[in-house]
């Protein structure tokens, strides 16, 4: 699969002059990162964007391994001939119009998967939003160039996504908020060649991959699927979609999947170790605590340190906790005698810790630093889910004095983070760069720690 | 309670010139948006902030009905004693240090109590943050001022939270997300003499709101709050902290509540018509749905017209529906013709509505637009859930002349949106303007929807 990550030379038909169309976005998206060769394929120009351009793609000169197509459906299968013809090793179809629209487009379909086996030539698609790879900016893909105007975060969560828009809506609007750091981003579409299997493992090996979840409405081949996960050491988060009877009719016009039996599934996931999604952002934010949180310890039983500002946020954690199997760690003497240096005396303190009455007296900053660096010393605890209010009682630069002065227990430290807009952002940084996965709502926080104990 | 509200004029306990504690938070707030007198009291001072300052209560002049103390616990009850004689209606105590922390402070809070009931003096607190009155501008809270530098939203949410901390954390983190629209927020704390019930009565009188969520970790007299709630015809959401046996015990040491049988109390609710949350953000979003959006027809069934721009999103959705009792619409004759008349001819358009095919034939407005109007107008529809993703496919703007166009049906639409950061916030404020909740999560939309159904 390398070869559509790293290809030495990529032609694009359908590229066009027109910046309302996809195939300008694609050739665009493509001269931002790539520095290879790039080939715009259209009859109707000479040249695009200041780009020479070809004819056909019999035309285009070496080196080139790939070809991304965006024309219409019907004229897809005999360019995809020619593109075997001409010696490419892959093709990425990110036109729609196959299986998914019925008898015409399955047909046109059935003449793809024939001329890729017949030809070897990989066919990634159709229906499909591409690739793109942030750490080497490399976007193959129809997505909006308006990405390139956002803070584009480089990190270890990679997607795989059967579905077209989706994926781009994944990325502009997890890019923009600045949660997650990505790695890749795998938009598979109809899967007429090239599969889930294929592109999870090669991911399993991608150094720069960490996590990886995948949005699918089929399993191409579940045994084997499920073997690759049952082997792997990096975490992996799988949202099913089609679970209902109505999702599953749903699907089948969608990328004409055939959804399979959502408990057969759900079992055989769970069995290969598998974080099974309900969502997408929160497929997101599971994959992103599984990927900034440092690797848990043998020994770790989840028994979890909650630091709170707010004794309700403390209850409902709890509430929380004993739900998703968590349990309140039970602080050591020496703990308790380090809280009882920034308690005031009329409080013991006790887990859930209230912080408050401790930030009052002492500065928040110090509360928090005595409090995080006592628990995480601790040998009774596994865990720290840390309620964080930036703005009025600290500061991103508070945060990071804090975070800084964590004891290098390899602990999990998870982060409910709550406050001022513009204070986010900043907070969300400082945490991502500490490896503390922030969430914005407590419940999630609650379950994505749970996920990090359970795998 | 009207004067808790509305005080014709107001004492602040604990006032101070020094910027870093409460005191001084408080007098900051009160003077933004109060247009009532203000009169300081500390000892120490005979201005502060060029206001006049008194040595004690008893040398505030007329007109005063309400007293905000912010002084150490110790201090409170005769302060307490004292606002009686000097004839206050009522006092708000925002100090801690009562019956959270001890025996001490449960002796405090004793004769707190006692004197309340000695002297009618009513009492809100203590350990409490006090209120905010949005529409009035009026905020009798140590909450940080920070508050007035972002865009205070006036709407018909209110809240009761009996929690301190929280509900600061509440109002800041969703006022500057840009979210929600309030109208009174009411932290109650400990509840020695006023208490949710009270509370509620007046918000349910209270014509700026439309609908009311409650934190509570106790009820006072849970009887009589079932019967408010049974028979209000405004929606009422509550979520119950101390739900677990842990979550109990730590709710006995945050506003020394007894919990209660939570299965007993769930049964009561959902008798009394009640919404039960299961967090804070999500709480505030069953709210904004069931405030934002137009009171349900008495015919309304729950058969919903899913437009999206992603197969997925489609799928997923009606996954969801199916598990939370909404039902897919079988579309009209008629609205697939007028369906017809924007997909392309390959297309036959189904719902979920993928409108993707349509959107690229006749561009994302007249699409979305032809889709929703006929939606609307559709006899077998009672409620729309539209995903949007804003910025490539559709600008705020855009979005704006798609919902000006919704035939005034009264059904509800309900929106999951995506999109690069500030074209979120610009569309978020557009829809609220024409009632139309937007969540961030497929799933948190799908279940403000059907609590909506459910009401």
């Amino acid at each position: 699969m390398k070869f559509f990550f790293k290809p030495r030379g990529i032609a694009i038909a359908g590229a066009t002059p027109n910046r309302r169309k996809g195939g300008y976005s694609i050739l665009y998206n493509v001269r931002q990162g790539f520095t290879g060769p790039i080939y715009p394929v259209n009859p109707r120009y000479d040249h695009i964007e200041g780009l020479a351009c070809f004819p056909s793609v019999m035309d285009v000169p070496d080196p080139v391994d790939v070809a991304i197509l965006f024309v219409p459906a019907p004229a897809v299968p005999d360019m995809v001939s020619q593109c075997a013809r001409r010696g490419l090793r892959g093709v990425i179809v990110e036109s729609g119009g196959f299986s998914e629209v019925g008898p015409d487009g399955r047909s046109l379909q059935t003449r793809l998967h024939d001329i890729s086996q017949e030809t070897g030539l990989r066919v990634w698609g159709p229906n499909c939003m591409g690739l793109i790879d942030m750490a080497a900016k490399t976007v193959f893909s129809f997505v909006s160039p308006m990405i390139w105007e956002e803070g584009l975060i480089r990190g270890g969560v990679s997607l795989i996504v059967q579905s077209g828009m989706l994926s781009g809506g994944f990325l502009i609007d997890a890019m923009t908020h600045g949660d997650t750091g990505f790695s890749k981003i795998c938009s598979l579409g109809n899967k007429v060649d090239v599969n889930e299997c294929e592109i999870l493992e090669y991911l399993l090996n991608d150094d720069a991959t960490q996590t990886v979840g995948l949005y699918l409405e089929s399993f191409v081949d579940g045994r084997r699927f499920m073997d690759i996960c049952a082997h792997s050491n990096k975490p992996i988060v799988v949202l099913k979609g089609g679970k209902s009877s109505g999702g599953a009719r749903a699907a089948m016009s969608h990328t004409a999947s055939l959804a399979g039996n959502q408990q057969v599934v759900s079992g055989a996931l769970a069995q290969a170790g598998v974080t099974e999604a309900s969502d997408f952002k929160q497929m997101i934010d599971l994959c992103r605590g599984l990927a900034d949180a440092p690797p848990p310890q043998f020994t770790s039983q989840g028994r979890i340190a909650v630091l709170t500002y707010t004794g309700a946020g403390g209850i409902v954690s709890v509430d929380f906790m004993e739900d998703m199997g968590l349990t309140l760690a039970s602080l050591s003497g020496e703990t308790l005698k380090a809280l009882q240096t920034v308690y005031p005396p009329w409080m013991p303190p006790a887990n859930p810790l209230d912080l408050w009455p401790a930030m009052e007296r002492q500065g928040p900053l110090t509360a928090l630093s005595v409090a995080l660096q006592a628990v995480c010393a601790d040998p009774q605890v596994d865990g720290v889910l840390l309620h964080s209010f930036v703005g009025a009682i600290l500061s991103a630069k508070d945060l990071k004095e804090v975070l800084r002065g964590i004891p290098s227990t390899g602990k999990p430290v998870f982060c409910w983070l709550m406050g001022p807009k513009r204070e986010i952002r900043d907070s969300k940084d400082v945490a991502r760069a500490y490896g503390v996965p922030v969430y914005r709502e407590l419940r999630r926080a609650v379950e994505c720690l749970a996920a990090f104990f359970r795998h």
